[in-house]
Order: C-alpha cells, then structure tokens, then sequence
C-alpha cells in the first residue's frame, strides 16, 4: 500500500467507484465531494434546513468503510433508506445522521471525520465547498417545442433531466468559500483525479469553484482524468470522448492534464482513439488506454481493474 | 464493581435515574423497557411504520453509554432532536438509527445490541415486549364536567395527560409476544428494580404483560420496588406512598417484594412513615429510607445518592 497521496473529486457513483478502486492503491486518500444535489433526501433536507446536501457525501464516506463486520454494518446502516411515502420515506439514514453531527458538533469537516470514524473509513472526505450550491445549465434545447433556443436551466436535478443539450454550467453563488482543508488537500496531493461520473453535474461543478479551481490548476500534483464507460447519458447525449475533453477545457480554461485514463471500449475505432489521443495532448496529457470495465456489465467500473490503471500510473511517475 | 445481576424496569426519564445509578454498582445490567408510548418521534414512528416506539429504549440506551468521549459524543447525536415544525422536526436521531437497524437487520434484540455497541454500552436494553403495545386506562373523571364517571382513556400521552384520577391500567394487546431474551434475563436475575417513574404509564404496563408478570412473581431474584421523589403528579394526584403500593399490588395481585426504597422526604411525618411500613410488609417487604434526592433539586434523583442505597441494598443480601 503507497502513502502517494491522492485527492479524488467528483459525486454520486462515479465518485464511489474511483475511491472503491483508490483505497487498494493508497492510504493517503481525500475525497472533494460536489454539494450542488437538489434532489430526493438531499435536496429535502436542503429545503427543511437549509444545510450542505449530505448524500453524495454519505456515498463517498460509505466506499471508504473499513473492510470489516462493523464497517459493513454501519455503512448499510447509513445507505439504508426509510420506506414508503410517508414524512420520512426515501430518507437515506446517514443523511440523518450527518445533518445531526453538523447540528450537534457546528463544524461540517469535524462531523464529516466522525463518521468516518464510525465506519473505520480509508481516507477522508471532505465537501467542495462550506455552502449549498445551486448548478445553472445554459441548455440548448431544453423546451423541445424551441429546440434551437438556448435556456437557462436551475438546479442539479433538472440539468441532468432536460432533454436537451447542455452547453455549460455555472454555480450560485458563483464564488462560495472553501474549507481550508479542501483547499490544502488538493495542495498537497502527489495526484487528484476527476472523474468518472455525470460529466455536468458531477465533475465541472469542482472546477467552477473558483478556489478550488485555482489549487486545482497551482498544484504541483499529476492530474488523472477519468472518462466515463458509457458517454451518451441523460446530460451528454452525441457526445464523443474528445467532446468531453473540451466541455472539459471550456469549464477550466488554463487547467492542464497528465493523464487521460479511458477504457478501450470507449475508443473503440482508430479514429476515436486518435481524435482523443489529440484532444488530450491539448490540454498536456498523456492517453492511457486501459481496461477498467467489469467483465459482465461493461457499463460499470471494475473496482480491482480500476485500482490496477491507478496505481500503473501513479508508480510510472514516481 | 459487583457482577451480581440486576434487571431494572420502567421507561423514560425514572429508568434512566435508576440505570445511571445502577451502572456504578454492577457490570451485570439489563434494561426492561416499556414499549406503550403513543407520543412525539415515537409515536410518530409507530403510525410511519408500525415499529416498537423506539424513544423509551434510545433513552436507556443513552443511560448506559460509555463515559469516554465516544460514548458522550454518540449519546450525545442520539439525544440529538432535528430542529423545527418540518417533516424531521421533532424527531430525535437515535429513534431513527434504532428503527433504521431494525429493518435493516430484521431483528430487535440485535438492533438494540448494535447500537450498545456504537455506545461502549455498561449494560443491555430489551424491550418488555415484542410488538408495540396500546395502553387502556379506567380513569374516574376524566371529563371534568362528569367528575364521578369512569371512562376508558386510551393512549399513553392521554392517559398521563388525562384530568382526571387513574384507577388502573391494562394493555393492549393484552397478552403480547415477549423477546425469550427478557424473560430470560428477569429468571436468571440476582435483583429486579421497578421504579421510579410514570407510576401508571412506565411502571404499571410491565406488570400487565402476562409471560413479564410470570417471569418478575417466579424468578428467585430480590425484588426491590423504587418509589418517586415527586407522588403527586398528574397520573397519581392525591396518591400517598402508601396509595403507590396499593395501586402496584392491585396491578399485580400475586407478586412479592423485598424491598421497597423510599427518599425521607416521601415519608415525612412519622403517621406516613408508618402507614407505608404497613404496606410494604403486606407485600413481604421491608421499608428502605435513604436520602436519593439531590440537594439543589429535591424533585431528582442523585445518580451517586441513589447507586449508594441500590449498593447497600444488594450488599446486605448476600
């Protein structure tokens, strides 16, 4: 196990992958988390307390459990969600439990530690930034009654749900603060990866927040850049790997690249390899081609598969 | 420390007076807990889920915490209410990670054992029953325009809250399925504890449970009966001490006591003194008078006042 230490951003699955796969590669391993969720519990207790949204978090906090009986337990505990329809139904417990932490302790990053203290977790998780964030999307398309007109679209949900194109996306407020140890993280890491996960609403929200961008693009850390196994998803319908490389490039002007990691069945043609190979010499990186699917359901990451294109990366450079 | 056995029933805030007292005597603690309370989270819960009412078994557990900062700090979040009038407000965390545990580990005994656990718990909480239970009270006057009429008052929060004079209890179900664990743990029993607290709403119901009742009349442990600081609350306006152990034996006609603990202050003239002394030998026990109020507020138990008499008690027996 390497003490390289690597900072993970991203939300939602795709995060909880990339640190499923990072914790056989390091224990010096900090997850950014978006806190731009509107939706579902989330969004609920963003409605009733006007707090962090704490389910991407909750998600992040629960791939780093211990490997053990009791990390186990108290990491479904905190995915458990109540049933049916009634004032608490669809409520993720650890939601609960995290808002509470945050109420009892008044320090998001300390309530965070604590739980992961309870589930033994392999790192730390911290939030991108120290208030609620709302995504707006310039969608083209969005009313597809005018599929040429360029709308402004509000709120995580409804980006990732429009039907239409999304062009770019922008925060509100559009320079919250920062912890200082979100910052610091990103300073000190020997490598951050972005990525995988919901390209708009997941990934670029991290480099719209101007401090974090600004560690982003300062740090002396490789950056790794993780496409998704399936491209054409609700947010990014017809786009190619490289279309992601410049929604990339456009969010983040002057961020430069080492490594675009991609599973070869992404760029399956030689010209979508090409095209991609040039899209990321762009921005200064290097493609690695590696195969990081599962065997059976192509559409989702390997855990082990993953670890393995990490840590050849990261033992290249060293 | 002693590793004699004591089992203490009751519920609220008189069981958790009792367990952090009792925590000071014996490594060898267990909690019996009423399971009748219709009221806030709890009752909120039952008519979300039809669950235990979780909030009885919380506050015991939460009793018994381990004195570390991990223990404070997890008694501390299960204590913890959400804030408000929303859809969370009210309800306080630990019911939720209880109910939560339940569902998700199929099995109440262990549920309440995890979060033991995550408490460094000095005992065990069972509930005094397995299903959740209604209380029914025949209550004289509880329409104050009809003062001599007797009414059934259904409901925990009705009874306690009822105007008028409680005449006794029952339950229903009347014969409800009861965890093998806690008759168990009142058969294999050195001493049981019952009261102080709700005198008709936490101590009665557990002598109303059938397979309970059988469990506290034939277990060969020392039977000791804990009287309130505080006689004439709502439920026993006008009750004397001596009144207590008339409505206790009424509810249970058959079992015998050893001791009944009263504070001086109950028994302040030498008329009760005696009048109580009469009462407790009618059930087979002897009078204990030992200061276990605190001295700022004569209306608490002091933890230390009240582990000394349970202490001496126990010593004297063997």
């Amino acid at each position: 196990m390497s003490r390289t230490t690597v900072v993970a951003l991203g939300g939602g699955h795709g995060l909880a992958a990339t640190l499923g796969a990072l914790r056989h590669v390091t224990d010096g391993l900090t997850a950014i988390v978006t806190v731009a969720d509107d939706g579902g519990s989330s969004g609920r207790l963003r409605g009733e307390y006007d707090v962090l949204p704490p389910g991407d978090l909750r998600m992040a906090l629960a791939a780093l459990c211990d490997d053990s009986e009791w990390g186990h337990l108290w990491r479904d505990a905190l995915q458990h969600r109540f049933p049916g329809g009634g004032p608490l139904g669809g409520h993720a417990l650890g939601n609960l439990l995290i808002v509470s932490l945050w109420d009892l302790l008044g320090d998001t990053v300390t309530g965070l530690e604590t739980v992961g203290r309870l589930l033994g977790a392999r790192g730390r998780v911290l939030p991108m930034a120290a208030v609620p964030l709302e995504i707006t999307a310039r969608v083209r398309g969005a009313d597809p009654a005018h599929p040429r007109e360029i709308e402004l679209v509000r709120g995580q949900v409804a980006v990732a749900k429009s039907p239409g194109e999304v062009l770019s996306i922008a925060l509100d407020p559009p320079d919250p603060p920062v912890h200082a140890d979100t910052v610091q993280a990103v300073l000190d890491a020997d490598w951050v990866v972005l990525g995988p996960g919901s390209w708009f609403t997941s990934i670029m929200p991290h480099l719209k927040v101007p401090d974090l961008a600004q560690a982003l693009r300062t740090t002396e850390a490789g950056r790794i850049l993780t496409l998704n196994l399936e491209l054409n998803t609700g947010e990014t319908n017809g786009f190619s790997a490289a279309d992601h490389l410049q929604v990339f490039a456009a969010h983040a002007p002057q961020m430069r690249l080492d490594v675009v990691l991609v599973d070869p069945s992404v760029v399956g043609s030689n010209g979508q390899r090409e095209q991609l190979t040039q899209a990321a010499q762009a921005m200064g990186a290097r493609l690695v081609v590696a195969p990081v699917a599962q065997l059976e359901d192509g559409h989702k990451h390997d855990t082990l598969r993953l670890a393995a294109a990490y840590r050849d990366i990261i033992d290249d450079r060293r």
